[in-house]
């Protein structure tokens, strides 16, 4: 009577390993020894290895009784991690990231985010909508939401300014992850390189067809029947980074500029949302310029 | 000085006229020769036989001078229409119908028809959004909109009654589109009867596979590795009516019923949304249980 | 000198292994282990379990040395097997099955799979090409295949008389696959039993919408805005069984049913033949109705 | 009795207009009224107007007494096409080009060409198949058509003696159109130009990402999640003429340069098949570097 019951040892929560390392025979069954050993079982696993590389990539989705946590894990994993040379990452799931997001005069993506948060299709937990525009404010306050309003002054310096301003915003918000929901400015290396791979934007058109401004209209120039919309991490390189998720739509000669930028605004809600959500549930790895983004 | 510029005769409005008739010879000239009659400029046409059915179909986007109405153009078209035995409507464009939007516990497709209101996608004046349930009266609220809870009372008598209720708002929003935005509930033929083609719903799944309910986990059952939505105009029978839009995705076997839904929701709203463009753009002709629906 | 070189003991063989069993934890590992202490180099692994039945899939592709032979590699497996309560097959990749291609009076599907196995598309050993009518023998012949015409007799018993005569040259035949390329006759249990999971059919529906007779006819008179093929193996029942491949196209109401048998051609040839490269590659497992597919 | 039946001048032929000019009100009744005016019966039309260019496109397909010879029917029009300043043709419909088909070391279109014709999906008369190598031979050869062999020689002399070697034979023999289904060798302007509008070429990419060789290998280091093939008339530049039909599948990190290659095989068959049907069936209008398509 009275007793604290059994059963709240058994409470389980769920675990991401994310590997990457060259390959060699016995990895698998090294990790998958090592989850055993922790009274872990293995819900979800898959692996990929790229032969061209000789690479060794892994995403195991883990069981295990909430009484170890996350750090023991990673301490544990340690050492099989060094065995092997692997690079990893060990991660609480669900995780629902602290984010910014930035756009500009365009609205759909920051939108469609801020509505998929209300009906629990995506798990943002979102800080802030931030833009170099006022446009988006009634959108923002209307979900309940800070706004932030970074307007670019006169000039280069105006620019620099805003930069700053920008990078300094983005550090005080405390975020896990920044989304570029069209936002339309061009961020220096400094800006973006504080957040590799943990910043991803969305640009409107298949990269690396039609880089840089107003892909809709170079499309239409160059009469192609099917656009696209692509997300992808941010590096230094203009619209360069790895790609996440990228998605298609046919089109015709009756679609003109603007029909295409209505079309492609639904591809370019739903690649950013697909490509974010990937993203939180820890499914992506990146090697080189390109990701592993496990099903 | 002072006179009134003569340039005011000149201003333009857009007309778009949907034909439907016996396939002859001669109906294309002779609606063109009416056009050019009123001093009319075809932008945009397009038209349709159905060989096997002997019928002709058209689309024909004109811009006319302001000065002369609607009505009065519409009157001026009877001549022609009845020389032919064509069915017609002459509308004015753009237009925007005052909408009811109806939900249940899903909130996806009015989450996004909302959203898509506010930054210009979809050219609707919302009248309200009525559900069976309270879920959705948040969303409603954030966006400034009436909610209209109409809850279905114990048994056969409960039902009947929330009908009633139902139809009876309806009436008195003076609305000229209804959108069943995942709205659960079957509604009798005599809830629906006064909307025929003007009642737009969203149906999950790929019609006519999967009819009724729960068509995610009767996917998952039979396995399938694509799935779809569809959007349709409501009719007597149960996802019987014409079928405006439709898309799919593909799926595999990794993707349970909870991750088929998930996926389905992109495909919904996108769906539901095109096929909203497309009637309130005066794109969509029925003949039959089939649709012809102008690009 | 004359000494046999060692690196004679290290050319290698790949082996695909295909798991089904209920799902527990230390299974991955237990697969793993056993494959490293064969000096086994697993090459490709996709696993996925299903949460609602708690069963597990696995597929392995491994390399191992070719002294080893597949028997004994079995043989060696069945230890593992029975403690886990595995079913599984050990399988030699790649793989080039012995196979029976039928069809009637439509030919894209038979000239389109004798077309690819020219250019090393599908690795197929083509036996025969059979059909219930001759319109098919020149395209046979054009390749240097057999060619069998099984023509159905009158009445009841000259159908009868077929699907015996039918039955009797795929058992003759001596063949590991049969493929239905368009086979329009539908066939007895007893004469679909000997093939299961070894007969695969295309379907020129998205199944199971518009089962039987005429799916473009069907699909045009819904009036639906896309349509499909699927690739499955045959069961008992009429187009119900496990799909292995799926694809849709999307249509207009100026399809008409010439057009969209047109369009269908497509889907079919692709469809089949991505079902008949997944069954190759070994890797298809079927559970109950449904089947995994592995990337 | 003995009479010449009456039904003998009412047999039809089947033509199709293909209009551009600039865009004025009136030309869809001037067009519609010729054609009544000669007795035509519109079958299909569909007209596009660009907005921004000012631009009128029309294809109409209508049905005429055969007794009335198609250079009737297009001196007749002239009048029409001189007052509106309309740049026209008036073909016979069905049309049967007499078809070279170009290819290189990669069969699959080559042979997936002659499957079609087999079949009836394509309704080409291929007068026959050149190539730079020998390869393709036995296809042709089990098609029972001639086979050019035109190889390289060395140096630069060898390349521009196979360019006018290529040259004289295109000519001699006599076709109305030139398809290069995977022809790999780049030609310079002075063998293209004869063939401005009449030459297709498949390029394995989503141009324009991927121009030039090895566009599988470019995707894969770049990583995209979607791949594409495009059939286009040849122009002076590379890969830079208007596009007729271009799609997309979707790809993974799991596939390799070989899978995309595989994978890419299907949508370059389908894609070249779908810009030569267009073409044979005079549904293709170019203006500038863009097409109209008409569906």
């Amino acid at each position: 009577m009275g007793s604290i019951p059994i059963v709240s040892t058994t409470v389980e929560s769920t675990a991401v390993l994310l590997i990457s390392c060259t390959d060699k025979p016995g990895i698998v069954a090294a990790v998958a020894t090592w989850i055993a050993s922790v009274g872990g079982n293995i819900v979800h696993a898959e692996q990929h290895t790229d032969l061209s590389d000789s690479m060794f990539f892994q995403r195991v989705e883990f069981t295990h009784t909430s009484s170890t946590t996350l750090a023991t894990l990673t301490a544990g994993f340690q050492a099989v991690a060094s065995n092997w040379g692997m690079t990893f990452t060990l991660n609480a799931s669900p995780w629902k990231p602290r984010t910014a997001i930035l756009c500009s005069k365009h609205l759909h993506c920051v939108a469609d985010l801020l509505s998929r948060t209300t009906y629990g299709d995506l798990g943002l937990d979102i800080a802030a909508v931030v833009s170099n525009h006022a446009d988006a404010a009634p959108v923002a306050t209307s979900f309940g939401l800070p706004y932030y309003h970074v307007p670019v002054g006169e000039g280069a310096k105006g620019r620099a300014e805003q930069e700053d301003t920008l990078s300094t915003l983005l550090d005080s918000l405390n975020v896990e992850l920044v989304v570029l929901a069209r936002y339309m400015l061009v961020m220096p290396p400094k800006v973006v390189a504080p957040w590799t791979g943990r910043m991803i934007n969305i640009h409107h058109s298949f990269l690396p067809a039609f880089i840089g401004a107003n892909p809709y209209r170079q499309a239409h120039d160059r009469g192609v029947k099917v656009i696209g919309a692509t997300a992808h991490y941010v590096s230094d390189v203009l619209d360069e980074g790895p790609i996440i998720a990228q998605d298609v739509a046919r089109v015709t000669h009756r679609d003109d500029v603007a029909e295409l930028t209505r079309t492609g605004r639904d591809l370019e809600t739903v690649v950013l949302a697909r490509a974010i959500r990937a993203h939180v549930e820890h499914r992506v790895l990146t090697f080189g310029n390109r990701t592993i983004v496990f099903g």
